[in-house]
């Protein structure tokens, strides 16, 4: 695998695929250019995904968030088309995409998207209260 | 476009209507007048839409919030009709407005008002557990 | 209206009764008396409500919270008894109030108590994911 | 009431009964003995209830966990021993214990144990999002 | 139970199997190495459980923790499988591991799995607002 | 000692007059009165000081800001007046005090005034860097 | 005093002139115009001094800030002038002003200017530790 | 060594006795008895010191704090005592015990006291700007 | 002025040369190539600078940093190069730039470096204790 | 360059020798052995240097610190090897370092050790204020 900006997502083998487990990502490295301007844009993306038969490669992801660094995009069409190239290349039971992109115009933006396989239900929810730890 | 405050709300197609992505924006400077006293009354804005046909332009919403600098505005009304004006503009799926006003009177005031399309339904939930990461 | 203090709580019309928007307040500047030892009590209140046909004057509230300056009140009676005061001046579909003691004994104490109109429904909640910005 | 360590939990009648409301104490001073090596364990004790009839008293929860001071107690057995104390004492409809003990051996440990009354339901959740609040 | 790393997991009777309580562990003294570079790997560990008759005991865990110290492991596979073996040691009613692993690539990972024993339920929810307190 | 309102400030004597050693204060139930409006001020007060041959007894202190509570006082003014009956009682050293009002037209004020014994020099410092604790 | 925009600052007599103390106000509704674009700034102020003689009267500053409102200020220059036209009206001791402005082209800018007596000297420096508070 | 109370702090040598470098311990598992009241008091104590020949051992000056556990102590007395103890047995060139008490009476209080070794200076002060790292 | 990266920066006279003020900028959108591999890399920049004749025009600031988005250049290089051409093009009084990379190898990097005009001496500093405001 | 641990430090020249610019890392993946009971120790390392000739390169401080993971060392004296090993690759004008290890026994210790070459002396401190943006 070449290191070089790729929009070729690799994948591998879940290796727990009878489990729904949910994987995170935290990528604060995204930049890609505005359509309007050719000015830098920049975001912070987080990923949450149920993978079903595969899940996505570190590096491989890493290069394809690499390859919009010279692209023009806007922030509601490249969020879902992140979200859409990675459930192409991985078709995850649930996935879930936020771009935080940094101020313009005085207005920060944040997108969301999600992506369910069809027929997918998850499981019923176990509301845990939330974990605090005496130091 | 001309960068004067305006009332007029742009819009532009949403790029991936066949899905239901959450569009947030968080807007910090708005201001306007107290309708009683004259004086400046200061908020933040928090946006938070699922759009159907259209999005709302970032440039011109934010001439639409400076449109209120001059007005008189209560806070009851004026986060209504904020999201009244951007919900007649865009026709979204779903829309909530949150507007935090600056204490007067030692008081802390909030407003949070929602739209919803006739016959609109949310996906059912994924509860995800609250996202942290090491360092 | 006097600027003393005053059980007497005002209102004014609701600009949008024909949508359920919530409205928030948080007052620090709450004091009453111990009613067993004479000494000062001090509390913060957040106010959650969804109005009907009326909504609290700001500076009414105000001196309603002044009134008790001087009064004995014990915690859960007098968390109690505001919300119903405000309950009872506002008619509101639903009504939550918290009250957030100073520590005493080594022991901190906050009371929620809860109002709700006969036959209102909440509309069926929208799970949005917490909102975060960049930068 | 002698201010000396006991077990004996005091109560006073719920003054608003007719309601269900929610009654929060945060405990930072508990401590007791390690049983298996006598020596001081830590923690901070978190307490969530819906009264009945019946309200525990704040001096006399104080002289309580004051008694735990010199016994010997396990992680788990002496959460549920409380809750269970406290929930004798007062009968509530609801009752939520959360000890959150001080680091052991690298590890953190917090242990949440309910009571719920036989025949008891939760009002069904409104959700409020979460408050803000600018400045 | 000698001081040496070891995958033999202790367990201790559940002394209030009769009641559905929460145990939380936080661990942040994980390391592991890369199965593809040999290098070390680092993460914080989060375990909640509801024991069903059996504990894992604080001491034996954290030697099972020391023995994945000189062993490969990938990110979702060793998750997946201290999960399985605290599972298979205690049977909980419901187990669920959280892994926070230090950031590789520009990348922060964690993964999250859970384990519920055939036929439980979770107790209908209650809804508490977050907690807060005055000072 | 009666449990009543009293500007009289009761000391006791410095255990360690040999040694120049900080005692630190943090008061957040201050309450007086504006004396434009008579309307309720509130403020957090923060005492620093050095003893020389007294300190400066709790439950005094605590009737003494309470006798503040029927009274009105401008920020500056009483923030001084506090200061100089604290080094009137007690003659110590060096002392601070600050007191943090809460927001009056939109405006937040803190005053800091210090008291300083004639011909008392503080050691010279010890530059500590910042403390921090991994968990 | 009317309740308009006005440049005119009024003052009081300083209650402690023998006394160096710190006066320190947070101003967060600070709004001007951009000189280049017409478009709305906006700024939180801090303002730190030492009076002498005299002191800023509170409702003053409120409406000499309002006055600003719509007047075209560059960064610099405008933090310069307010701190020029605190000075000017209260011959301070010492006078610090700091203007956080809100982002501008993806660049936060802040400012700081101060004013020094001729012949003013600070007091030797007494180099408290941070302070901190136990639960 | 045994494993219980122990006013005896046990030491061992320092390994770099030719330079100042500052060890810094953080113990937040004090408790004493209040002398007037009897009733438990409880701190964290913070420890700076720059040893000479030797330092503190761990596991006894862990027993030392619980040697305090059943005795009557003033918070100034027992901050006081408790450094003298410590530089009594380790004769450093430099400590400084802060102690953080548990609010009493609605007043936090905080003790901090110092030792210094006759003739010793610290080294020129070296002022790092505060350190801050990127995600 | 064109909207192009470009490496030169533009200034403006500096509006109070007759004072020493500070100038802060935060620019969170810094990326540049890695010179060893050719991988983007990411930083925050602080600039904290006190102008002498002028002051660096913000556009101008924004291009020049844009410029470095397709060179190669090692943390210490480049953040000496910045602070550098900065001097250079403003000859200030003084000047800091700090760059907070992002995260590498799982070690974090800020290089912080400094220029001072020849025989510029700042002010004797005032030393304000830190402002905190309640509420 | 190898990918295994090793005690040997790579440096590089120092880009800009003629300048005093301070080069910071944060660790958080430093783990060894503890001599007394050979279980794994923890902590996060921060290094601040001014660098004279040379640098140290990051890769090799990576596998440089690696290289502890199975031996044994005592908090103090590991903080003072690592310094002494890195002034002794680097020759720094000024170098300090600090090990924030993780809790034992209730106690959590930190170590900060300097080392400055013969004869440098920093420049006269500029104080700035903290730093602080408006969003």
């Amino acid at each position: 695998m070449p290191s070089e900006p790729s929009k070729q997502l690799e994948t591998f083998p879940n290796p727990n695929p009878e489990r729904d487990f949910l994987i995170r990502m935290k990528m604060p490295e995204f930049t890609c250019l505005c359509p309007k301007t050719g000015q830098p844009d920049f975001a912070t993306l987080h990923l949450d995904y149920i993978a079903d038969q595969t899940c996505v490669e570190l590096k491989s992801l890493k290069l394809y968030l690499w390859s919009f660094r010279d692209e023009g995009a806007f922030h509601e069409a490249v969020t879902n088309r992140i979200l859409g190239d990675l459930a192409a290349a991985t078709a995850p039971r649930f996935m879930r995409l936020t771009a935080e992109f940094y101020v313009r115009g005085g207005i920060y933006t944040s997108i969301v998207a999600e992506h369910r396989a069809d027929g997918w239900q998850p499981a019923p929810a176990v509301d845990l209260p939330p974990a605090s730890f005496q130091q």
